[in-house]
């Protein structure tokens, strides 16, 4: 997602309670910062951040972290939420930096939403799901977590299938036409909702490490 | 598949080398049946028996066996092959008696192409990818071999993958769209060839288990 620069972004990200300041000093002290011991889940890449405030609402008994790599964006995300939400925060940072921000076991759930498909072929280290980055998320999870990924491109859906199945990673709820299935409670991203209502299948899965 | 009935097609069925007159007779027995000790690949529901025939010439060295449950369609199927091929033979029966007509671990490879899809939700039973099917064909391969299987159908697709899943098959070389991929080799059936030249997305995976 490209977003003009805001002027005022830079004040937002600096006084905003839902933005974290210097997540890195929260690692292995998240249950502190959010005052209980509930579960969170971290959704990369949260964009304007619609997916997880939503989330957030619905589950006040669930920490969520969103993570946007853009300050613009990130800025954006914490604006829209309009009175303190205690179980919502977000990071401005990076998925390389991950294992910076949270300790193995610390999270329980990950989100990818519609990340970059990063088509061409010799790109395919960067997509979201290329067993790389599973490898790194199963270290986060200490062997024991999951994660909800949704997209809109075929090809990346394909290829994460294959990339799952290829580490082990157990699949359900595998859906190639989300909107038109049984699938209950979907909350939709921005991105989705533009896509989907020009009429664009949109593919789903839940993937689950489980403890050996 | 629905054909005409055709004359000669009961003779043809008595008379031609290809097709098994008692296959249950040769449960056990399949390696005396070829004189030889090749591994034994077995499409269910092999209509006219283009896919089969064709794999059977490219690969000598593996016997291969087309079930087809409607007599007029293994002659067809039959009548096509028009020299003797000795690593190929049709059986007119149906999926519910593969117990019948092999032992377990007799056949190492079972091909599922463009089967019926049975699109209504209450008919799921009937689907060749249902999980009650998949246990079966996991006795018959006595835990260890391979399904091969491709549809034109995005919701049985669907359907499969859950299914494999829920079953804790391997899952690899999965396609969402078969012939824009870089899949080398794929031998098309009649069907096939007649929906993907209308544009159509093929879905093909690949399914093993693997001996604990």
């Amino acid at each position: 997602m490209r977003v003009r620069n805001k002027p005022w972004a830079g004040e937002e990200l600096r006084s905003n309670p839902h933005v974290v300041q210097k997540p890195e000093e929260n690692k292995g002290k998240w249950a502190a910062y959010f005052s209980n011991d509930n579960p969170i889940y971290v959704e990369i890449g949260c964009g304007k951040g619609r997916f997880i405030s939503q989330s957030a609402q619905q589950n006040p008994n669930i920490n969520f972290i969103g993570l946007e790599r853009q300050s613009t964006v990130v800025a954006i995300a914490a604006r829209h939420v309009l009175e303190k939400q205690p179980n919502l925060a977000f990071i401005r940072g990076e998925v390389e930096r991950l294992h910076e921000y949270f300790a193995p076991g610390e999270m329980k759930r990950l989100y990818i939403n519609f990340c970059d498909p990063w088509p061409k072929k010799r790109n395919y280290k960067r997509r979201l799901t290329y067993r790389g980055f599973l490898q790194k998320y199963k270290e986060l999870f200490d062997n024991e977590g999951e994660l909800f990924f949704k997209t809109d491109n075929r090809g990346l859906f394909e290829f994460s299938l294959n990339e799952f199945c290829a580490e082990q990673w157990n699949l359900s709820q595998i859906s190639l036409d989300l909107h038109h299935s049984d699938f209950e409670g979907n909350i939709m991203t921005e991105y989705e909702e533009k896509f989907s209502s020009q009429g664009m299948p949109i593919y789903r899965l839940e993937a689950r490490l489980n403890k050996e």
